[in-house]
C-alpha cells in the first residue's frame, strides 16, 4: 500500500486528540513521516507530541496545505466551509470530514464503516462521517436491514455532554462539584439546581429546534440513517437527550421488521457484524462507562416486542469519540486508502 | 363531608415525608385530629412534627391500628402483605396502598387520580396506586385515547434515583463528590468510574430482570397502563433507564393514535386535563430540575412523527415522589372520602 501524507484539521481538539491516540496505536496506517497538524490561530506554534515528535501546531491558513495527500478534518463547520475546498484545490486527493457540513450533499458519500463502504468508491475529493448518535445507530440497524428489512424505527437516545465539546464536560464537572459539596444528601435543596444546566438534569434538546418540533440533532438522526442504508424513506423518528455523563451515549432502539425472526437468527445476525460486541445475557448490561474508551458498538437486550408484529427492542451503546468520530474517521481513511480511493 | 380518622404507614420514609409535607398544606383534606403515623420498630417513638404539633411514631404492628377508618400506605410489600389485611381486619374501611403488591389483583382498583376515577368505586378496602413512572405516563395518555384512541405506545423513560429510595440519592451523591473532588476536568479518568454506579452513568435495568428480557419496571408500566385505562391488549413497549438525576422522572413517548389529528386538538385535549401543564411553545422543554417539588404532569416537545400514520412523539416530565407516589396516594383518599368510600 502507498503511503500517504497525512495533514489532521482541528488537531487540538476533543476529537483530534482521539485521532492521534489512535494513529499512535495504529501501526499498520501507512503514514508518510509523521502527520500535520492543523489548528486555530491561537494554537498555531503549540507542540504537540506524537510517536516520541514534537510536532508544531500550523495555523489553518490555506498556505500552510502544502504536500498532502489525505486530510481528516475533526475541526468545526467554519472550517469545512472554508478550508477544505482549498484543501481540494492545493492538490489534496481526499478529505474525511467529521463536521455536518458535507453530510447530506448529493456529491458526497457519508460513511460509517462497515454500513457502507462501497460509497467510499465514489467519492469526489470529500467523504463524510456521521454524527456520533448516527453513527452507532446504523451499525446495529443495517446488520438487521439486511436480512429482516427495516419497516419503522423509533430512537431514543441518552448522549454524554461531551458530544457537546470540552466547554459542556467542565460545566458538568464544575456544576456538580459546587452542588455535591456544598450540600449533604440530606441538605441538598433541589431548587438550588438550574433547569438548563447537566448536573442532576436531563436536557431534551440537543442543538437547534426547527419548525417541525424536531431538533437539528434529530433530524441528523434521521436523514443519515436514511442517506447511509440507501432507504431515502426509512420510517424513522428520534428523541435526542443529553443527560450527565461525560463519555458515551446510549441508545434505546425500537425496529419493526420486515421478515418474521427469533431471537437466535436475530444474535447470529448481529454477532457476525465485526464492529459490534453483542452481550446475549439478560444478566449485564454494558452501560457508557462500559463502553468510553472501547471501539466497539456494544449492543443488549435484544428482546422481542409483542407491541407490533417483528418489532424488537434493543440497547445500544458506545464511545460517542471514537465510533462517532475518531475512529470511524481513521478507519474511512485507512478503507479509501486500501481501496485506492487516495 | 364526613372527617375521617386517618393512619400512615411508612411515615418516616421519603414518601411518607412528602405525604406529610402535602397534608400540612391541605386544608380541605378531612382529617379527624391528628393522624397516626406508623413506622418500623426502629423508628418508633421517633417524635415528627406535623402542624405544630408532635406526633410519637408506632410501631408496625396490628395491635396499634385502632380507631382508624383511612390507612394510607408508604411503605413496602411486607407491610402491605401482612399489615394491611389486620387492618381491614381491626375496622380501617380502606387501605391506599402505594406498593405493588396488590397492583394488578383483579379485587383490587389501580387508580391514578384524573386517569379513572371511577374505579374507586369498586374497592373492597384497597385501592392501589400506581408505579411512579406509570402515574405520570397514564394521564396524557388517558386523555389521547379518549378522544383519538390509542393504537400503540413506546415509552423510553429517564428515571431519577429517588425512585430507588434515599440509599440510592446518598450513593449518586458521594460518588459525584468523590470523583469531582479527587480530579479536575483535565485529570478526569474515565476508567476510575464504575459501571454499576449512578454516577455520570445510565443504567438501563430497573428492578429484576425477566426471562422475556423485560424489567420487572418495564412489566410494571406496561400492564398497570392496561389496567387503568381499560385497555387489557394495548399495544405498549417500554424501556425503564436510570439516570444520575435526583427527583423527576422523564418519559419520551411515541404513540400511534386510530384517528387523525392536527396538532391544535391535540393540545386542546392535552390543555382541557386538570393534572397536565402543556407546554405548547417549542422553545422551552421542562427538565426533571423543572419539574421536581411541582404538582402537574409537564407534557411538553408534541410534534408530529412521520414514521407511521397518526404518530406523535412527547416528552413527559413529573416529580415521581408526588404525583408518582404521595400526591396520587392523597388524591385518591380525597377521592374517596367525597364519593362516600370510606
Amino acid at each position: 500500500m502507498n503511503k500517504v501524507r497525512l495533514g489532521i484539521f482541528g488537531a487540538t481538539g476533543k476529537v483530534g486528540g482521539e485521532l492521534l491516540r489512535l494513529l499512535e496505536q495504529d501501526t499498520n496506517f501507512p503514514i508518510e513521516g509523521l502527520p500535520k497538524l492543523f489548528g486555530s490561530a491561537r494554537s498555531a506554534g503549540k507542540l504537540i507530541s506524537f510517536k516520541g515528535e514534537q510536532i508544531a501546531v500550523l495555523n489553518s491558513i490555506p498556505e500552510n496545505i502544502v504536500e498532502l495527500d489525505l486530510i481528516i478534518s475533526c475541526a468545526n463547520g467554519e472550517v469545512s466551509e472554508t478550508l477544505v475546498p482549498e484543501a481540494l484545490k492545493r492538490g489534496v486527493k481526499l478529505v474525511v470530514d467529521s463536521d455536518s457540513f458535507y453530510r447530506m450533499s448529493p456529491t458526497v458519500p457519508l460513511v460509517t464503516v462497515g454500513v457502507n463502504d462501497e460509497d467510499i468508491d465514489w467519492h469526489q475529493g470529500i467523504i463524510a462521517g456521521p454524527n456520533c448518535s448516527t453513527a452507532q445507530l446504523v451499525v446495529p440497524l443495517k446488520a438487521l436491514h439486511s436480512i429482516f428489512g427495516l419497516k419503522r424505527v423509533v430512537v431514543n437516545t441518552y448522549q454524554s455532554v461531551s458530544g457537546a465539546g470540552k466547554a459542556a464536560i467542565d460545566s458538568l464537572f464544575e456544576q456538580c462539584r459546587e452542588i455535591t459539596t456544598k450540600f449533604t444528601p440530606e441538605t441538598l435543596d433541589l431548587k438550588q439546581l438550574k433547569e438548563n444546566d447537566f448536573a442532576f438534569n436531563v436536557i431534551p434538546q440537543i442543538s437547534k429546534m426547527q419548525d417541525s418540533g424536531y431538533t437539528k440533532e434529530e433530524i441528523k438522526v434521521i436523514t443519515e440513517t436514511r442517506k447511509m442504508l440507501h432507504v431515502p424513506d426509512l420510517a424513522i423518528t428520534c428523541t435526542a437527550v443529553r443527560v450527565p455523563v461525560f463519555v458515551g451515549h446510549s441508545e434505546s432502539v425500537n425496529v419493526q421488521l420486515y421478515n418474521n425472526f427469533n431471537l437466535p437468527d436475530v444474535y447470529e445476525v448481529l454477532k457476525s457484524c465485526p464492529y459490534i460486541q453483542l452481550w446475549e445475557n439478560f444478566d449485564f448490561f454494558p452501560t457508557p462507562v462500559t463502553a468510553a474508551l472501547t471501539e466497539p458498538v456494544h449492543v443488549s437486550r435484544v428482546r422481542e416486542d409483542k407491541s407490533a408484529d417483528n418489532a424488537l427492542d434493543m440497547w445500544v451503546v458506545a464511545d460517542n469519540l471514537l465510533i462517532g468520530a475518531a475512529l470511524n474517521a481513521l478507519r474511512i481513511a485507512s478503507e479509501a486508502i486500501k481501496r485506492g480511493k487516495v
